[in-house]
């Protein structure tokens, strides 16, 4: 593949004309731009995008952060994010950063040197302030969360997601119309400020409109998402509460990981715990029993993301908040209790 | 955060000036570049990436092209790489592909297009040809994979990956040693020029060495790598084949979908069938059973990448190839034959 410097060779011009001619600057005449533009072609000449990305200033690409790239419910996100910048005519540039790293700061980086047009945020804090975002230099979208516990204006952004409260509310109330009143939660931790304060707050909801009374014992805190900490919290309160007979966990991952812990205390599901969670991955359709979750409408989540922030960059509407209905995706951890 | 025209405001110069005392030109006098300086501190300027890629035309960049980025096989390898190219002093331009498309032209574009230095492939076909990867334009490391079926000089490229071959023949021994015969393989194709073709070919050496004929109605094609093609092609394994005892499966993820079919069928695991896998996911440590496989050294091999593709661009070495060997992670899923 050439380079600017091979067609300059090849035309036996300066490299400043072979330039001017693929930046489409007009002082270059007719004769040496057919010469330089048809050298580009022989020599299969691949503009550079750095030196195109400066000429223009301003490319069509929206950037996409993801914080836990590792998370597998990301994956159908990212795809169907992916897919729609391409049907609206926007590029998309992809960039990951590990769960604990700051998606604005990220962001605010990747705008200005890739001069993007807008941001996608994927799994990010729901904890944002006026002054951290406006560094982000581009309107900006929350996918999959929103600002719960920020002080944003809401007509400043754009956000798609479920309603955390309600879902874990009715998660809850699911088991307790199986007749479950000991029912444990399974968390991130209660003051996370984020995804597990949200449902937390909804499964304390759905208990107390039950009459049943909050059960400290009951609430398993990891300090994180993992499956490792998911797998020992559980262990724990196996060990400690024998009267448990009931789980919800915020993430299916975390509730495979604790049906992997009743197993291990020769415990089995649905017959002494029965499980709900939330999320909806792949892999949670393949374990013994099924896991029976709420799920998230992934695909739409990204597809609806892309239609909101293209109309805002195009000014075709003002920002806007969406929130999105998870589906009840049977599976076999949920049982009735027998009393 | 301020352009470079706000500095050339500033300063009251013009903004070829600001870029010419930025990009460290020698025709600026000592007090405008002073000045310049001073006023790029003082507005918070952040240099735009694509100025400065073009005005060095070549960064310390290492690009990372991952093919089927969903594949949670790679998270560990991802992590590792990036860590060891910060150690190292390089960064890294992550670049991720569906498993379908060409790494090595995506390659090649981002080579030319972020001038890199070097370039990780992770996740590759096993046959490229010199014509395809003299495109690529740039020092290159196949990570996981390697030149199998390909046509490459082994000098002019580096790898690091597991003996696929052998290391199937290993876990076909290991189900053949616990007393078992009527042995099932679970893979892609067989004629896939890549994991699948070469793991079969260690599972029927291993069969041949033990004098076991090959059973063509236990070879399991799925045609793709999907845990839904798998399930399937269990459920109908199973419905074909009664006298089936074990499973060697080239994946984790498709041993898990396997186990879920068998449970669905009303066998049970080890009991009724065995199974062995290749991988070493996560996931897989939290089945029930806990499936057994011989697990990656997913962190050595992304840390090997770097340390041999980097001694390569730094002259220190020429190119090598790494095999790594495999773990057996003992689980619960295999079982001793009683006749």
């Amino acid at each position: 593949m050439a380079t600017i410097k091979d067609i300059a060779a090849y035309c036996n011009v300066a490299v400043s004309t072979v330039s001017r001619v693929l930046n489409n600057h007009p002082d270059v005449s007719a004769d040496t731009r057919d010469k330089v533009l048809s050298a580009a072609r022989n020599l299969h000449y691949v503009p550079n995008s750095s030196a195109r990305d400066l000429a223009h200033q301003q490319t069509d690409s929206i950037g996409l952060v993801v914080r836990g790239a590792e998370n597998p419910f990301f994956t159908p996100i990212i795809r169907a994010i992916e897919r729609s910048c391409e049907d609206k005519g926007y590029s998309m540039s992809l960039h990951q950063i590990p769960a604990g790293e700051d998606e604005v700061s990220e962001g605010a980086k990747l705008v200005q040197s890739k001069r993007l047009k807008g941001l996608i945020l994927l799994g990010g804090r729901y904890d944002y302030t006026r002054e951290e975002v406006s560094t982000l230099g581009a309107p900006f979208m929350c996918c999959s969360y929103t600002n719960h516990f920020g002080n944003l204006d809401r007509t400043s952004f754009s956000s798609v997601s479920i309603n955390d409260k309600a879902e874990a509310y009715r998660a809850a109330e699911l088991l307790i119309e199986c007749g479950h009143s000991k029912i444990a939660v399974l968390l991130d931790s209660i003051h996370d400020r984020s995804i597990s304060e949200r449902r937390y707050r909804g499964y304390c909801e759905a208990l107390a409109d039950a009459g049943i009374p909050l059960d400290e014992g009951l609430v398993c805190e990891t300090v994180d998402f993992s499956m490792k900490a998911a797998y020992e919290r559980t262990i724990r309160l196996l060990e400690e509460r024998p009267d448990v007979t009931a789980l919800f966990s915020v993430a299916d991952s975390m509730a495979i990981a604790a049906m992997k812990a009743i197993s291990d205390a020769g415990l089995s599901v649905p017959q002494d715990i029965s499980i709900i969670a939330i999320d909806g991955i792949e892999m949670s359709l393949y374990t013994t029993p099924t896991l029976t979750t709420l799920a998230q409408p992934q695909a739409l989540m990204g597809e609806k993301a892309v239609e909101i922030l293209v109309d805002v960059l195009d000014g075709k509407a003002s920002h806007s908040h969406v929130r999105l209905e998870t589906t009840l995706r049977p599976g076999g951890t949920m049982g009735r209790l027998h009393p």
